[in-house]
């Protein structure tokens, strides 16, 4: 295997603590064997490195210069067409040239979405690609999407996301047949918006393992291996989820064994990278607000996915 | 004042556990000095009072035969049209005869809000009510609806739930100009769906305080006084809020201090009855799984409510 096809491709601009946060993890990624690719002005990116580890260039690291950015708020579509040297742009182009197996950014996730679809195009059958997050529940995991690439969504689109989804799941949890079920406000037939009442009709008729709508508790008692959901109701359901862990850590800051246990659950999650599911290509998004640790974290799952995948 | 529009009407047979949870929620709640009209079979009713408790019409518990029930899953206008003497319905109406001054049913919310349209009526300017609950925050409380009533909305819905909120916010709070968001999978503008984007245009220039989209972290952190949202993602939100919490209780089980905490910040919530914004007359709607602790939070808050607002 070439080597090149191992690393993973960072967007070294990419996320709110941009560039800091991402050459901190870039640096504890490399530190753990990781070979690491950084797209982002070059000069910059070489200095705060040799700051931070003088000897950072033995660590496997390689810097690649760009030129432009992509800002956090600008329209994805818009901003990559008219950014192409940006440095979100530059890693997801580092893949579709096999200069590297997989990308991580932590900065627009639309951008990154848009970019992935232009560069390394869609799976058959995908329409729209979704952000999948492994979360944790009482008994294991469970796969869920789309946790916002698509806020608005029509049923057939998360037909599609119950295939990608189960696809997943067969893969990360070695089940032949997982259950896909649709996120809604009551388990019971009829209940659901409209999108949700149309998709199920869908997922009841396809080859999938649909067992029918699931609340948010019944997800988190693992009834579920995938959960299927637009994605502005992921959104809101990952990022209440990832909130009320954090009241809880607050709340329980005197206890620092409990701590470290709600770290080891919950604050993985879509920290540490979620997967872009019905692209070709491994592509991980990152959360806006990751620090060094789940920068590294990001980079780290992005390497095991290129391994396991090749 | 008329001791019948001081009383509190319940629909003995609401939710999943009922008649016994709300027979056993409306004998605690009696005993706290709430003048209850329960309705429902009557022999039923009157015998399992009976058992739990003999001296039972001593507590100012009044029973009302009724001879229908609404089930949990039956589409609710249809059955509210069919059933005009159900506890459900029969418990609206006497509201609306002034031998009630509210009502609590932890039944099917859609037909509780169906009744409460077709026999109290709505405020004037609104047109659809929606379910308001009160949910605890780092630093205080946050108005929070639509939690269900409504799953496919339009701009001018969120809008009007805008208003209804504030009003609310306004009386509970004892502030002037409560702070009004959306819920949103972003802060930037920009961000949301399309339903969020066009109500925050019609918000934006309403003359209520708008301070823009907010994420659920925020809403946790108190950044806003009320959290304006469709019914379907309300219900996804308030769901995964209640879900985490009690994982959480689950995790700390062991410690017996902390669970109580926990109780005490987020036990309540939708549990204990979330009011119905909107309709002419005080509307509390439980929980389906509420237990007889709920239904007598439920039955002292609607009792509270009517106290405060004659």
């Amino acid at each position: 295997v070439d080597t090149n096809t191992r690393s993973v491709a960072v967007d070294g601009m990419g996320g709110d603590f941009a560039p800091l946060a991402v050459v901190d993890g870039v640096l504890l990624a490399a530190k753990s064997g990781v070979p690491v690719l950084v797209f982002g002005p070059e000069a910059e990116l070489i200095a705060l490195l040799s700051e931070r580890e003088p000897a950072w260039r033995d660590l496997g690291i390689v810097v690649s210069g760009t030129s432009e950015v992509i800002e956090m708020a600008e329209e994805p579509v818009h901003a990559v067409r008219r950014k192409p040297h940006s440095s979100l742009v530059a890693a997801v182009r580092a893949v579709a040239e096999g200069k590297a197996g997989g990308v991580f950014s932590a900065g627009n996730s639309g951008a990154l979405m848009a970019a992935a679809v232009f560069v390394l195009g869609r799976e058959e059958g995908i329409e729209r690609p979704a952000i999948a997050g492994v979360l944790p529940t009482l008994q294991g995991s469970v796969v869920a999407l789309d946790l916002g690439a698509n806020v608005d969504c029509r049923p057939h689109h998360l037909e599609q996301f119950g295939y990608l989804g189960a696809a997943y799941a067969r893969r990360l949890f070695n089940i032949s047949k997982p259950r896909v079920a649709l996120l809604s406000n009551g388990a019971e037939r009829g209940k659901g918006s409209a999108l949700v009442k149309q998709a199920a009709e869908l997922l009841q008729q396809s080859s999938l393992h649909f067992i029918g709508n699931v609340e948010p508790a019944a997800v988190m008692q693992h009834a579920t291996d995938v959960v299927v959901c637009d994605g502005f109701s992921g959104n809101v359901f990952l990022k209440t989820l990832e909130a009320t862990a954090g009241m809880f850590r607050h709340l329980l800051r005197h206890d620092a064994a409990m701590v470290r246990l709600l770290e080891e659950r919950f604050g993985e999650s879509a920290q540490s990278g979620a997967r872009l599911l019905g692209v070709r290509g491994v592509v991980l998004v990152g959360h806006g607000a990751s620090h060094a640790q789940a920068v590294a974290r990001a980079i780290q799952k992005t390497h095991t996915i290129i391994l396991a995948e090749k």
